[in-house]
Parts: structure tokens; C-alpha cells; sequence
């Protein structure tokens, strides 16, 4: 078998066979296949594509590239959750205790963020003493005993994914849906989860910016899971404007707190409710979606996702005081209201824009190797359909570096369209995947 | 600019400027931009193609890539001829005495071939003493007093084009015909040509195998020449069998000098007659394709362009005896008649399969490394619609090693369809595309 046979039939929209795609992933993983012919395959897929079979395998190829971890002395169905990424999505940090406290075992594992925000590691860390590193070990009797564990990532997952991941980067090959879906789906089958829900945002904050592309990104996913054995489940939802009121890490990790008390934005909740309704369908504590739904609203009005909440913190080191009291959280020193320049109704709020503004206060990383100041952000005050009046605070910044105000308020600004008229409100979920 | 984004806007079908162009072919060139992103850009031209804009500009910043001769102070235009290669092509052989002969100057530059016969440098090496390694300063001289020189190609002519044909070759990003044509002029332009004559063979023995694959390269290539400003004309002709009776080095020089005394097979004989025409006319030495023609036919019927072979042969220091006694040129030790298995006549002969069975008698080169037997190869007693009886000879082998004439009679003999009918010519000459 030759690398040059296998991009040769590719180009010429044959379909590759397992052993094929196989070759492929374990050659290039050990160094065989140079990057050229790779990223010359990466193109040849862009415009051919793959069939579902193909995506699976190369999945798989992938996810056996590395470690794959086993969480099968874990009791239960393990489902993980994953969203393809947006500006202030805050939805881990309600969902891990909420359904945990619903009764389906959470074993997630997370990774820093290179983007606005940090990732669900990051905003943990703004907890004090709060640790992700667990050995494997100790994160299942975590899940085991409290029913919910987050660790960062460890080990060597799916080195393939990664490696082609980089060389996509640089070789324009990154928009390409069965090569997009196998590299999500790779990294969670290795990370050992049972099933597996996916949020897949779309809009102008989204990775995927086009609704059809959203669409048919959750829908290679679902038919990856159901090639390789793992239930899976895709919610496409709004990524149009960003996600609930808060932008930064500590701020983020106060909003999923609101939002654990029944005080959280209205779209983050109804999110995590819907995500969460599938969570526990999967995990086969629920029966019926009414059922699952009244479980996760009630572990809200009593308090036991909050209470959940409190227990991993306190599990894994942190201090579980901060969420009675979120000022223990890191706090910026500095905050700007931003006034609206004019009154009327809020047309659109460019998410993208939104999460620039909050990456140049500090709250993200703009390459690797930028430092993240948890303290931060912003909230916004205002969102699409709202009614204003001039001078009416839309948005407040917080931050600890007065160099940078002017820039990300400006950004802010640019952000914000208003309008007379009251605009017609995108749907939050569009729809549900399976 | 950015490798990425010229990749990605060639991937998305858009138009390169000739910054992005030249700046892509210097970059690759230096090094600076990676294999990598070189392949997955070659694989975007494969599915998006280049406008004739582009084309030019790419064969322009690949000849510019190197040296560049300069032919200026030989008087005269400066006819370049080219094939694209097929079995048992001598025209080179006939053509640059033939031409001369007329009065056009003849500057030739040719290279070694990997393929089932040797190119011209090697074919010329069976004359004893002749010598390519001509130093710049004697080509030109040559060409001014002899009207022809044949030099192997020196110094570093176009070297983007050979680093970015190297990575094509193991990218399967070969069968473009903007990368092939651009390929192909970019040497032609960097040896110092004013005009250039193209023949485009088509068939199972060509490079490019479809007619209409053919004539889309050969218009490509008269585009970029009128693009860079240098005259070109291409002639698409046959190469469904092979051209003339020999195929072998010393083999085809000896038909070459039958050929210029005027007894030589028709096909190539014609070939020679219609390519010797455009480049009479484009060197201005004849006012139309009549006169050229009548020219050409002259040189050959008063033996001027068999003097001018000889002196060709004598300036290059080599024996022309050769000319009047062929059997001093490298003969093999062994023959065998290969006679026909029935009656009938021969509907086709798959040239490719006839270049292997002279290959593997050793007329040819299968790696860079093979080494050439420069006296073996074999004759074509029939070709397409000719009549035969069973046991009538159809071809003989003349080779050196035994152990490789089994395999090379039966290549041969499956090469040769022979059927009931008197089958239906292809036309030699399809198409001139001026």
C-alpha cells in the first residue's frame, strides 16, 4: 500500500477502504507519511469528501492512534458533552453538577482555551485551591463517590487528530465537515465516554458560521457514534450573539452559579436544561424527555445542583465558600460602563466582537503561550430585542490594565447595532439531532 | 502574504494575483515555503485550475526561478521544439539537421530520458565521440557557424519547476494541465527559445492519453506563449502506436539517417515534415506552409540536411562515417524474429507495451540510476492496418542479455491485436493549434 495510491483515489472521488484510511493514520502517527502527502489527502478531501463509513473509520483510526482511557470501573453510562466553542458559553460549569446531581455519573475532561475565554480548566482555576490535575485513579473514585469529576487532559490523546489538526491549520484544510467531525468525535471515543451530546453552535460567534453547515456537521457527528457504537446526540443552537451576560473566566464561573440558583440569563439556562434532558436520556437515568427535564428543573429549585456544585469543589481542593460568597473570586480592579450611544432596540450583537473585546482585557489567549487574567471580562447588560435608551449602561468591563480599555470598548461598541424597531428573535435551539 | 491564504483562495476557486504567484514560487523555492503547503496548493489547482493569466505568471516565475540563457547573439529567431513524449520519437534526430539545413537556427537543448528509450543526449552517445558537454561559449558559436548545435542541459534551469514536479510526482497533483504546461514552458522559456514549436501526442502510448486532454494542454501552452511573448505553436498528433519502426538508441539514429535520406518510415517522416514547417515559419526563413514544405522536402531529396547531420556530428566531435555506414554504431550481439501467431491484420499496437519491451531489453531507464545498452532494442516490421500471414515476422529484438528476451516476445506479442479486417487509421496529425 502507498500514500500516493490512497490520495490518487481520494482525488478522484473513490471511496477509501478501512484498510486504507488505516495505513493512513498509522503511518503519518509514526512519521512514515511526510506532512506534504498528507496535507495533499487533506485537500483531495475538502473537495470529495467522505462517506459515513469513511468518517467513522477514520475516527476511530484516529481515537487508537494514542492513549484511550478506561472508564469502565466507572458504575453507569458515562456521557460527555461537548460544544464546538462560542463567546461566553458557560455551560459546562452548570451542567457537570447539575446532572450529577440528577443521578448520571459525569466524568469529564476538559482543556484550556486558545480563544476568547479560557476553557473549562481555566475557569476553575479561579476558584482557589481548586485543582484539575487528578491522577486517573483518583478522578474515577471521584465520579464513583460524588458523581462528578473534572480533570484537565491527560495523557496522549488521539496524537493523530492532533498532529493533522496542526497541519490543517496551515494548509487551509480546516473546513472540511468529515474532517472537522472525526476530529471532535476522535478526542471524546479515546477519552472513554459511553455517549455523547453535542452542541453544535452556529452564527457569526460560532465556528460554524452557516446553518447548513452546522447542520450537517451534528449530523456526521450522530452517524460517526452510531458507525462506532457510541450514542450519540447533536443539539444545533445559537451562536448569533453570545451566550448568556458574562465574558471571562471568573465572571463566567459567577454566572453558572446564578445559574445553579435559578437566577441565571435566560438562554444559559434553557441551554443547559436542553443539553442536560439529553445527558440523562443517554445516561438512562430519565425516560422521557418531560421526566428528564422535571429532574433538572427540580435540582435547581432545591438547591442539590448547587449543593453538587459545593461537593466537587470541596473534592477536588477548592474552596467551596466562593459559592455563597462570589466575591472570593478573583476580582479586576477597574470597571467601565459602556453607554449606548443612541435609544432603540438592540438588532444584533456581533459575538465574535464581543469576545475580541474581552480577549484584549485579558480574559483569552491570543496564541499559546498569552497569559490569561481571570478577573477580567465583561458583561453585557443588553441583548438582541432588548429596548434602550441613550445613555443607558448596555455593557461593563471589567480589568486590571487601564492600556487596554479604550480598544476593547471601542470593540464593544462596534458590536452593539441598534435600531427602531423591535427585530425578530433567532430561535436559541434549532434543532435536535439524533 | 501568506502561504495559507493564497492556498485558500485558490481552494475557494478565486483568482491569484502575480505578487501571490511570484510570491509562492520564490518562497518555494528559497525554502521558506514547506513542502506541506506547496502539495495542499498544487491539490487546490488540481479541482480549481488557473485562468491563462495565472498559467503564464506561474511559468514565468518558474523560469525566472534559475538561470536563464541567453541566446541573443546568435543571429536569427530561435525555434525550440518539444514533445511530450512518446515510443520510439526520433524527430529530434531529423529535425535539427533538417531545419538547419534550411537556414533557421537550430539551438538545441536536450535532456536524458527516464522512460523506455534514452532522450536525445543519450541516443547521440551511440555515435562515437560525439560529445553534448558543449561549454555556452561553443554552442553559440556552433549554432552561428553550423546553424546546429545539441547540447545536454546545464547550469540550474528553472529549478522551482523541478523541486514543485518532484512533490507533484508523490502528491498525485501531476494530471493538471496548467502545472503540466506551465512545467513544460517554464523550461522552454528559461533555454532561451524566441519561438516554440509543441508536439502533443495522444494516445495509449502518450502522456496524455485523451484527445480532448490533449488539445486542452497544447491551447494552454500557444496561451502561455502568447502570454510571455513568445510565439508558440502546437501540433497534437497521434501516438495510439508507436511512431516509426525502431525503438532503441542506436536503433532510432539509424532510422533517423534514413529518414533524412528520404527512407524512412511515413509516419515519422511526415511528423518531421508538418513540425519542420511551423518551425520554418516561425523562424521566418519560409513565407508559407507551402514553400517551408517544399524546403524541407528539397533538403531531404539533395542530401543537404544529411550533410548538415554530418556536420553536426564532426563539429560535436564525432565520427561521421556513421552516416554512410550504420553498422558503426552500437549493435547488439543477439536477434530474434518475433512472428505473428495468426493470420489477419493488425488492428493495434499498444505503444506503451512495445516502450516496456524495449525497456526491459534494456533500451530504457526504470530508475534514474538504470544504465542504458545503447545498441539493443527492436524494429516494428508491421504496423496498424497492415496485412499479415501467420508466421510472417512483426517485429525483431536485438538485445545483449539473454535472460530478458523471453519476457520482452511475450510483452510484445500482447502489444499486437490482430483481427479480420482491415481496421480504421487514426489520423498522424489530429490538430495545429495556433
Amino acid at each position: 500500500m502507498r500514500a500516493y495510491d490512497i490520495i490518487h483515489k481520494k482525488r478522484d472521488g473513490k471511496k477509501l477502504s478501512n484498510q486504507e484510511i488505516e495505513f493512513l493514520i498509522k503511518g503519518y502517527t509514526k512519521g512514515e507519511i511526510p506532512d506534504y502527502q498528507m496535507s495533499a489527502w487533506a485537500m483531495a478531501v475538502f473537495f470529495q469528501g467522505m462517506d459515513k463509513e469513511e468518517t467513522a473509520k477514520l475516527t476511530e483510526a484516529m481515537a487508537k492512534s494514542g492513549d484511550n482511557i478506561d472508564l469502565s470501573s466507572i458504575k453507569g453510562i458515562k456521557v460527555d458533552k461537548h460544544s464546538t466553542g462560542g463567546v461566553g458559553d458557560t455551560t459546562t460549569l452548570v451542567l457537570a453538577p447539575l446532572v450529577a446531581a440528577c443521578g448520571a455519573p459525569v466524568a469529564k475532561m476538559s482543556g484550556r482555551g486558545l480563544g476568547h475565554t479560557g476553557g473549562t480548566i481555566d475557569k476553575l482555576e479561579s476558584i482557589a485551591g481548586f485543582s484539575t490535575a487528578l491522577s486517573m485513579d483518583k478522578f474515577i473514585d471521584s465520579v464513583n463517590q460524588n458523581k462528578v469529576a473534572i480533570a484537565g487532559q491527560t495523557g496522549n490523546l488521539a496524537p493523530a487528530d492532533k498532529k493533522l489538526y496542526a497541519l490543517r491549520d496551515v494548509t487551509a484544510t480546516v473546513d472540511s465537515i468529515p474532517l472537522i467531525a472525526s476530529s471532535i468525535m476522535s478526542k471524546k471515543i479515546a477519552s472513554g465516554a459511553d455517549a455523547i451530546v453535542l452542541d453544535v453552535k452556529t452564527g457569526n460567534g460560532a465556528f460554524m458560521k452557516s446553518y447548513e453547515g452546522a447542520v450537517k456537521l451534528a449530523k456526521t457527528m450522530v452517524e460517526i457514534g452510531q458507525e462506532v457504537g457510541r450514542n450519540t446526540i447533536a443539539i444545533v443552537s445559537d451562536m448569533d450573539q453570545p451566550l448568556g451576560w458574562a465574558v471571562g473566566n471568573a465572571l463566567e464561573v459567577k454566572e453558572a452559579i446564578d445559574t445553579l440558583q435559578g437566577e441565571g440569563p435566560h438562554d444559559l439556562t434553557e441551554l443547559c436544561l436542553t443539553l442536560g434532558t439529553q445527558m440523562l436520556l443517554l445516561a438512562e437515568v430519565a425516560n422521557s424527555t418531560e421526566e428528564a427535564r422535571e429532574m433538572l428543573e427540580r435540582a435547581i429549585s432545591d438547591g442539590s445542583g448547587l449543593d453538587k456544585l459545593k461537593e466537587l469543589i470541596t473534592n477536588q481542593g477548592g474552596n467551596p465558600e466562593v459559592v455563597d460568597n462570589p466575591n472570593l473570586l478573583p476580582q479586576a480592579k477597574y470597571s467601565l460602563e459602556v453607554k449606548a450611544p443612541r435609544g432603540g432596540y438592540v438588532q444584533r450583537i456581533e459575538a465574535e466582537e464581543v469576545g475580541i473585546s474581552a480577549m484584549i482585557l485579558g480574559a483569552g489567549r491570543e496564541t499559546k503561550e498569552s497569559e490569561i487574567d481571570l478577573a477580567v471580562g465583561l458583561t453585557l447588560a443588553k441583548k438582541v430585542g432588548d429596548q434602550l435608551t441613550e445613555g443607558e449602561t448596555i455593557a461593563t468591563l471589567y480589568y486590571n490594565d487601564k492600556t487596554k480599555v479604550k480598544e476593547a470598548k471601542e470593540i464593544l461598541l462596534k458590536a452593539y447595532q441598534i435600531g427602531n424597531t423591535k427585530p425578530e428573535l433567532n430561535p436559541l435551539i434549532y434543532e435536535i439531532i439524533d
